[in-house]
């Protein structure tokens, strides 16, 4: 079990594991590491009042996955209620990377089950055409974001 | 184990079960056969020469669904190939009803495991807006589905 | 949209809809009613102070579906809060049936999106050879289910 | 779009994008590539005589996942067949890691639209007490994944 050291600011949400996450090997299915690490990070969106399809200046800003990665420690089993911190890496002119620890139990004598990571391309959506295009990040939204990153 | 009557000729596909869909009880999760049912119809429109979510005249035409039942007879597990059985019910002027069967085994021992039906709703997609708006079925689909009926 | 009538007391949840429970029409996928309807029954179940996989005098006991269906009356859409309410429809010698109700919106203004039934039948798993065998609810949780129903 | 480079031998598996895998933004959700990885490695284990959840002298022998990652380079769409090509890139005592590119298109034309890796450990499962203990990968089992990467 790894020691949880003192962290900096960040976002945080809870999540319990449902019986359709389970696998026949009695645990979490890993897929679902990815999944709750999407979630977290549209939680952390609506925080700042922003969406993760929303439409800006009359375009669709979406924000598809560049690279996710995820090393898993411990099983998590049906039920297990899930502490997942964001943390914010790096903001990049067209992207942004984030950081995940995943904690089960309560606070002292949580235990780190995995951590995982993932970039995110700022994109226009064109409906229509299908087309998705990368674009700078809009100015208010990395405002937000940057204030987000510097109260860590 | 139930006993497998001829049959009228109907759409037929195959699908092995996989590790994600099965849960702790080490059987596939109920939910699944929602998503093979589905599956399959769309199997069948491509069979027909169609798509369940295509442009027509000009027109984005989808195929959302309006009710799905299921009974479940017995459990399926990790890599049971699953035979999916599709027949056309009734096509309605803005929808049609499927009946599907779910067979395990080769065939002379091949037992129904689970029996759905299925009806979906011809609808106009506007992507702009997100409206989803009743059609009627488009008369070259219409024709296809009810020759494909007929042949049954 | 519907008129919603008075209820009798009733369990409820609330969840919102993920990006991953959406598909290209832009709505929530069909199969994710019944996963909410599902997980539901599961909190119902912990509300009980039981669990729908648990160990009963050195047994394993779960809830398989029997049967389920759904009818969808609107789209509902990413990050949409559906509130689902269970009702205790009937409680037989080996299984349960429920009703479901989904509602999007604010109270006086909730719209009813959704409406669905499911059927479990309480099992014995034996993990070591895989079988599943139906039988009677056990005393304690049956004697809480009913306490439940006349409590509407 | 990449150019593929002539590759070494290697396992190879096709599978159409399915629509509840599509999400709003009208592209597959980037969570089934990791499922896909995962298929692809149990069609592998299939096409050796061996399941990735067996019994191995009376014991349940599983490989869950203990890293996984991929790079997201083109969007892949409903209908979309991938080619999904696994190497082995490294057979350990305990554990085995995996490459994995996913292919869009016909031969000649294909583009390369994602690469993942993944590392699997071989554990004994306990199913009465949900034990997971790291062991050796079985003798029979090892012979056959270093003749498969040999083979390459």
């Amino acid at each position: 079990m790894s020691e949880i050291e003192p962290q900096p600011y960040c976002f945080e949400s809870q999540r319990r594991v449902e019986f359709v996450e389970t696998d026949m090997a009695g645990i979490m299915h890993f897929s679902n590491f990815y999944r709750f690490m999407e979630a977290t990070e549209h939680a952390f969106f609506r925080s700042l009042g922003h969406g993760v399809h929303e439409t800006v200046d009359g375009e669709t800003v979406g924000w598809p996955r560049v690279q996710a990665s995820c090393d898993f420690f411990k099983p998590v089993r049906f039920e297990d209620t899930l502490t997942i911190r964001l943390t914010i890496e790096e903001i990049r002119r067209r992207s942004v990377r984030y950081v995940y620890t995943f904690l089960l139990g309560e606070s002292d004598d949580a235990a780190v089950v995995a951590t995982g990571r993932m970039a995110t391309a700022c994109v226009r959506l064109d409906r229509e055409t299908g087309t998705i295009e990368s674009i700078g990040i809009p100015a208010l939204l990395r405002e937000k974001l940057e204030t987000a990153k510097e109260g860590q």
